[in-house]
């Protein structure tokens, strides 16, 4: 045979990694769950490579399976699509924060009946997907639960529109009502006291750790959720991963000592992934480039991402 | 006086460390524990030095003491004794898998009144281990206490002994009946599907992190040290250090995030040496060239190894 | 305009970041806390950077906000002063502690209404520090709250006064009595049982972390205050920072497993900042240059030195 | 005695450091030299921590002396001057290199007499360096000497002023004429075609480090002055650290392999410091947090810096 | 419109970074340089991740350009395809080899007017490789140059085929004559005694690094190239990258002190490319796990094989 | 056979490994060269681990032959023993070095007939070493050949005797004159000018690096010696690590960029090896705590200690 053997070429793999799973298109038909991610960090008001991450988040899924053992469910089921990623203006932060919100805003209206998830890319996304998706519906009042050992409420007239505003952009734009925005794993020494006092003349709910420990985690996030249907018609959950302890997240620039843990936080996402309304979900802010040896926080980044898709499963199946 | 006063010399010190307490000879008389090493991890499906290991260990005993604080005991009366390595060959691993079998066949015979301790190496190395253990008692039947995040049943006819493979080894070989297996410390997505599948055709007890903490992970070591007792003759505890959480356990290539706590392995640890059957143990996959700055992953092994020393040693007081 | 414009030169920002609040001054007037350092870690018996933790801890405010929100309090109508550093010897030790018992005489006697933080430096200092309070006040009995995985009472005849010594020096010395100390965090196999003899020999209260989270943290605390009420005059907490677990305290060169996580220290440390005797506090052994990239350690002693302040304004404001 | 002694306080150590001599002040009475710095690098196009440079630089002058033996002579009669840092907004890129224009070109005129040093950041400060300085001296012509793996030649249009581009800024907007610029250091594999093609047509010197090495670099770079003297009134000295090997220079993103020695840029500079018309230079692209642990690139970057001050040092006294 | 924008997708981006020049095919057409890859380290004599630099190999082509500036040539014109990996057993070492040389007799003999280059791995793969290209060729005589800090003619009957031995492999299983091999690099205290006899007495000739450097690099490939010219019919090079000093090749694990520089061996390569007899090149023990953070190790690595390019190229331009 | 099989136990390699030649033995009978070691650190003035380098140091001689392959020398003839270490005081520095001075003056009378080696440890140590071979040949001029990027002449009086201080403590002591010292490899910023002028005003021969290469290393050691030979009895040679340059000496606290460059150290120690008179040397300031992953400063110690052997080597057989 005069030829190459065939089994020397780079080929699909069959399997059921999640890298095997997870389709890699973007133009899918029907998914339940399209992906998709913003690799913009120069809007950190620290140094970042959260803009590395959407990389190391699908790198990192090959270590892992569609099998989730605790629950006994096979997520393979699900159709996720990877739309793969906004791209970024080399040096025009704006004009990179106006490409994710057009984005955020034509995958809302195409993909209508999905659940979307927005890879970061630091926590200055945010403000731009849900301005998006308030676009792709007018009419509809958007709720935020979101995981964060800060607040953002920053002034983006101090800084423009950085890592630290997202939220404020968010209530001064009109987009979001503070009453209905819930920030769940304040802690500790991290927010400047006049941030603390905008958030509570905006009527943000401030549910620290310490409280969400004493009621527990998942009844906490129930009551949030049920709070939150009786107001509004859409939840965006966002995941900033600095709300983990810095034992756990060593690659998150603001993560802090006293912080969530990794339990605490799959716990939280698997029951937002039950609920109907919870249609949106980023996780931002987590640098690769800082994580450990043995990268322990991107894995848990696409733990949690896989939490949240356990939960959606879990309420496709009625359980 | 013409002579080198004798106190520059290398001595072996005096005092209480556990580097002075364990006998480092191959041929003790009447030891209590024998421990004795395999330093292969040429077999393990992705790159490993946990060959190395065993040297880790070793050095690693200097920072403990023969005395356990919270138990209020001291183990110096146990004789402990360090047969040493199991010598390797470079290239051929079923040779190196061979010699394994034979020395712990060895062991088992030589030292049949002593509980026995081999050091890793991967996860291969059980497999012989436990074959080499059958030999030497041949009318026993033995079961399988798993500490592991994984089942390691993948198919030893598509990757040959590999560290996937010990326990689809141990059962296919008839070795050991899957109905005598209990793996605990699964939880998360890094198990195939199908493996699972295998696993559930096989009878092998499943207990997931989750229902272990649910009921306890003292009650629940005791429930299946008591199911054992009925069902088997000898007992054989398998220790894959990836059972940590990744946040404890950076020195093992495997770990992931939602594992166990350290906390959990060593009270599960103590128990386990509480129990008469239980006379072998191994612990493996442990990567010291993967390892933190501050070297947590090889400390909390030797911690792992004196609490499984300290139950047996609670046990002879009759505690 | 021919000058330059003034916002290119460095000032002093305004703000509410802790950089911003403590005074660094070494003559304050009527500080509520007073802080100092001795930059010592020669004494330590292995080799040790902890002499480099007085600046690490200074750069490290500036990542923590006056407000906590845990207690929603705002920490900064407590006056707090930074007097610097107590010069060490570059290679007589002795001189060095004979400086920093000095200076710890003094301090507490020209701020004899203030509380006083001394940062370290290695654990040698403690004993420095309780002979010069002593000297300060000379009718009053002292009493010890001490945070570490081990005992601390190896021989100074043998060592000289070496990190391993403190409480053995104050012991012997008559500044304490055995039974005035009490000691939280003990744990595994860090202390050889010798040195646990002499503890019980001496009245020292082991109370092993096991234990203090049998009956929780908080009331184990209480408890020991309630005691030491009793029996002494005046308290001083050293909090030496290998008492918690090396997952959380990469950075501190003796942590080990099995210890306190950084929780269970930030309760404890609120706890004893209520107290009304408790006037003196330490913290030492923590290594910046083991820690972590993203100076995990160093964040965690910041935050445990804010839980006692915290304590502090909360007895202030008689909550 | 009822107050703190005063050696316990911070006090300006005199001394013949680096870090004693060089006067920290926006507003300095005739200087030799001036520094300045612009910590930018979210323009840069791959993730860049160089704006934290500045503090890096500054805080490594401690390990450097006054005295350069090499050439026995004292650089502390050269007054030097640091300004401080140009102010920089957190997301607006295009008005953070306004400022830094604005401030090079108050720089050069307020302190005309001097040599100026600019510290970045990432190598787009550049062209906003040269367009200030142009500025202040309307009517001079000006030439760059380049040390640089990389032309920088990269399209604005296409990045923004990202860092690939400065070059071809100055070139595109009539600031500096291509045939006064001299690249040296360029090697290997680190341009695209189409790059050396623009730089062909502009008429840039491309000054391979081969030649360079082949001819030797002193002379090289005396060719180069000689060359400029002739062609320009002024002459500015770019210094991409990046242009060094990166087994020199890990702490650069782009250093190479096959780059400038340090004893050669060492040579080069203080031959550039001899130069009358060399009178503006900067240093950019350093990143210290990925350094190595021993900070080799920064203190190279020192080095680098003083070695130019010998240079000027030495025309001053007529070697 | 309702369809997602088509630039947001993953596209092959056009260029001229070496990503996007090589071609990756297992069947490419009148290819001029083919590459396949070996990613086998299990066969190493101490722990090594060698297996890994395939992948990282290819992943650093994107930091490079098709265009070598020193020799102001384009490589684009080159056709350079990859073939992809050839499969590896997880623990068979032996069936591995069988495959590497089945592989290496199949692209000697489809590709016969092509380059190639095998990408390991570790050194035990030459001596499968050139097994191989014998078999395609089995009238020719292969000579061979070797870069190396050791010999590489440890016994294999006691080691099996492991990275020590391959070149005695070749010599004992009669493929190569001693007297036809050129080890250039060796120095200091690498090779015990009984390895050189063994050399000597097979006429190995062996080119110390000393002497490399007094006759001048290039000459001595030169000299060496000529020799072999006249009594070989093909030549075969076997790059071990711990020729390397230790401070440009830490992420070799056998490199050592007074190694070969970077530039040495870039001289070197690019002078054996213009050979027409040397058809075959191999890159081994470069362990990728092992590099800096600033990759310098791959980066020389991706940088040494282009130089090799460049010399074939520099052949074919008749230069 | 009821034994464990023999080959299990550890026992004594035989083989041309350095550590299996060097004979560890406080009493050897007619050794050709005596090695001890001074773990002492805390004499330093910033933190060091140099005193774990005598570990270090003999736990790398595993990686190194017997067989010199630039000479075609073999150095097993040579019979070097290793002492042991002198044991230090853990808090008295000065009693340290008392037991330092006493060990190097039983040292230098037991073995008169013998080279000497001592490996530190920080540079403290050589005064003391110097003073006690002084004592056992009191009438004897003693002269130093210092590698180093310092002069080591701080004020103890000031420092006490730390690594600073130890030629001023030698020159004030009365134990070396100035003019009979030789520090090779100043270069740079590194030395305060009036350190400089007290170097100039004893007569010290400081020849810096520059100088060194452009008369060649060889020849200037040639010079040094024959300028010695005139004018002492006896030569010291004390080789600071940190004379290295910082990218070969990245496990140096204070090595700089601009240093010597391991090659030329290494050719400096052969030809001191071959002096007649230069009987004695010291390796210090190497920390391995602060080494490279591929510990490339330790394997460069150790080279350069083979080095010094060779030289020696050489002498004897009169090449």
């Amino acid at each position: 045979m005069g030829l190459l053997q065939p089994d020397w070429q780079w080929k699909k793999e069959k399997g059921s990694g999640v890298h095997q799973w997870i389709e890699q298109n973007p133009f899918p038909v029907n998914p339940d769950v399209v992906l998709f991610a913003a690799p913009l960090s120069r809007s950190s008001i620290s140094v970042s490579g959260a803009s590395l991450y959407p990389d190391a988040f699908r790198r990192g899924w090959k270590g892992f399976s569609v099998y989730n053992l605790d629950e006994h469910i096979d997520l393979s089921s699900l159709h996720v699509a990877d739309l793969g990623d906004v791209p970024m203006h080399t040096t025009d932060i704006k004009e990179s924060h106006r490409r994710i919100e057009a984005a955020a805003a034509q995958v809302a209206s195409t993909f209508s009946n999905s659940y979307t998830c927005l890879i970061g890319g630091d926590h200055s996304i945010t403000a731009c997907s849900i301005r998006g998706i308030q676009k792709a519906n007018p009419n509809e009042r958007i709720g935020i639960i979101q995981f964060d050992t800060h607040l953002d409420v920053r002034n983006p007239d101090e800084l423009g529109p950085a890592n630290g505003t997202p939220i404020r952009q968010l209530i001064e734009g009109g987009v979001v009502n503070g009453s209905n925005i819930y920030n769940i794993g304040l802690h500790g020494f991290f927010n400047a006291p006049e941030l603390v006092q905008y958030a509570v003349s905006q009527g943000i709910h401030m549910i620290t750790l310490r409280t969400a420990r004493e009621q527990g985690i998942i009844p906490t996030i129930r009551e949030v959720l049920n709070a939150l249907n009786e107001s509004v018609d859409r939840i965006y959950v966002t995941v900033d991963m600095d709300v983990l302890d810095i034992s756990v997240a060593q690659g998150v620039p603001a993560s802090t000592p006293g912080g969530m843990t990794a339990y605490e936080l799959f716990d939280a996402l698997c029951e937002v992934g039950k609920a109907d309304k919870a249609k949106h979900i980023d996780f931002v802010c987590l640098d690769p480039t800082k994580d450990t040896l043995a990268q322990a926080t991107v894995k848990t980044g696409v733990y949690a991402f896989l939490q949240w898709l356990t939960g959606i499963q879990l309420l496709r199946q009625g359980t």
